[in-house]
């Protein structure tokens, strides 16, 4: 494939006045999205490009089965592809962890694509699920931010997030435009397998287009989350419940604030909560709930009142307008309406806020988190 | 299919001299165990029968790929049952929560063995994931302990976990029952789909039979685990580290001490450290290791060097023998060694104990947890 330069200058690296880069890799993250899907949405002919991903409609018709591989944020990145992907191509998901996947003895062929992803391009232990795909003779493909990373050089093709320079130990921007390189993807497979047609595409590419301004509707928002920051900074735990396409994003909101301000967050599926983690729930503990327009709206509702009905605090993600069922404004943040599949990116934004403020307040070293290190390169 | 009679008086619910029933049930195990092989293990002719299964050769030879769905602890054993049978069948197998699976539009058709588990056989979630299968026409089968249940008559054959009534809350006996159910329907999988010969097959079955001894000889070591209980009964927060077969038990010995004692306990993939919980590690935070013999012990090991080097204490279940380099043996507690199949049964029962010698110390009401019910009969 051709060579591909991106120019990544000192200035970009730095922090541009803001207090710490994690913000300011929050606050880039309209552009890193724009930057995702600009070269790939070719918007006069209305088409999916996937250039560097090297997967033609022939290669795509012999696909039976994909794997999301990645570790940590970007694992929480795959099981959001599963859920797009499955419902725009119909072609069964399957997700896991870079450290678990080799081990369980995969089931891998040519009909299988596995798609790795990594910021970085050099975790180890993805790059490795990423060695047993080449060896089982799958076929292989990276999304990744670094160009002529390690990921880049083993698999057949790459999608890159250009989400610039990430300095932050705690993913914020390579996350969302790995969602957004998800959709991409998911968009071109599905148009390619004759699962989407031209009207059906130009609709979710809009969506695409609408994204960034959302993004930083939210962005100019982030006050509104420092009262709730405030008051539940002391709290040692945290409970983060989402349904579908949310799910993994509890699960990404709970390991932002593990990361930078060590409190024990925790996320689950909202529907588990009843087989275990109410037990924990009392005044202590506060829940944050995502809560997606929709067929699973309602069911969110119930898990709402459920937690209320044993003292707990609720602090309510809530897509579209406010529901006076939930509780007082002062717990709400609004999300702006999206296609269901873009929605798992407006619901991070909030959440990499919230954990940025409560960080902040606490005092922990934002960037540099104890005991953790940028790019995981060893197993 | 026949109808069959369990026949449980009024004796066998009751506890049996022990102060809870969660604690009688735990020392119900071997005879459980036993009781859910026996009348499915032929030893004169050396085969797997599991007649009220209701599928034969030809049923077999249709199914493509298998999808194990359940809520709770049952959702645990589901995951241990994806290790089981892609590795006993080589057929890819897919695992859900019972409160996911219908949301996210899966993939599934007449060629789909779907197979869902729950001890009182009425989880609301579990038995709509069950409609849905029996809807979109996949061939439905249910691991249930309680006769005549919902998904007992809706289902088109069963296998019965035969550990009797449990009382306690937190699920036990029935857990470790339906680890040998599917380790049951593995082999009978395997043997009918041609993947397993006679000879391997008895081997599998010698080890079964070994399990309920070694059961006992954990149950009789229960002291041992009482120093650990009471040095940190009063932690805040534990970390269950697991891999491969053993990942979905880290779950589930942190779910029993979350049930129980109230104490926020967080199970992970152990690979999946570094990617962010070993933020949240310092001396307040136990951390459990569950240690296979085989491939995946020098990894467990680095986990550990890596927890104690961030200060952490580390509480190590450790398959075979005593490491010096694990720590000292106050800290650690042996588990017998068994084929990588059924050590998940093993390695569960401490836990179990441990979990329940935390929650007496801590006064908590074991067999009735707060916010608890016995079946989640609600979706």
């Amino acid at each position: 494939r051709v060579p591909r330069t991106i120019e990544w200058n000192p200035i970009m690296a730095e922090k541009a006045g803001y207090k710490h880069f994690m913000l300011k890799e929050i606050h880039e993250q309209s552009q890193a999205i724009i930057d995702t899907f600009r070269s790939a949405v070719d918007l006069n002919r209305g088409e999916i490009r996937l250039d560097d991903l090297n997967l033609d409609g022939k290669g795509v018709a012999g696909i039976r089965k994909i794997c999301l591989i990645a570790c940590g944020t970007s694992y929480h990145a795959c099981m959001v592809g599963k859920y797009m992907i499955e419902n725009m191509c119909r072609i069964p998901v399957e997700v896991d962890l870079g450290s678990e996947f080799r081990y369980r003895g995969p089931l891998l062929g040519q009909d299988t694509l596995l798609v790795v992803i990594s910021q970085s391009g050099e975790t180890a232990d993805t790059r490795a699920a990423l060695q047993e795909g080449l060896e089982k003779g799958a076929v292989c493909r990276a999304i990744v931010n670094v160009v002529g990373s390690s990921l880049v050089r083993m698999a057949g093709g790459v999608i890159y997030t250009h989400a610039g320079p990430e300095i932050g130990v705690a993913s914020t921007k390579a996350f969302t435009a790995q969602l957004v390189a998800l959709y991409l993807f998911g968009l071109y497979f599905a148009v390619a397998s004759g699962r989407l047609d031209r009207q059906e595409l130009s609709a979710y590419i809009q969506e695409l287009i609408e994204l960034p301004r959302k993004v930083s509707d939210i962005l100019a928002r982030s006050e509104e989350l420092s009262g709730l920051a405030r008051r539940f900074m002391n709290c040692r735990d945290f409970l983060y419940l989402g349904r579908g396409i949310l799910y993994p994003i509890a699960l990404e909101g709970a390991l932002k604030l593990k990361e930078i301000s060590y409190i024990h967050a925790e996320g689950y599926a909202a529907g588990e909560m009843k087989h275990g983690p109410i037990a924990l729930i009392d005044e202590q503990m506060p829940v944050v709930v995502l809560m997606q327009k929709g067929p699973l709206f309602e069911k969110m509702l119930s898990n709402v009142q459920e937690v209320k009905a044993r003292g707990g605090q609720v602090i309510a993600l809530v897509e579209g307008k406010a529901d006076e069922r939930i509780g007082p404004p002062e717990n709400r943040f609004l999300i702006p309406e999206s296609s269901p599949w873009l929605a798992p990116v407006l619901f991070t934004v909030p959440l990499q806020l919230l954990a940025y403020q409560i960080a902040v307040l606490r005092g922990t070293d934002v960037d540099q988190p104890r005991n953790l290190a940028k790019s995981v390169t060893v197993e």
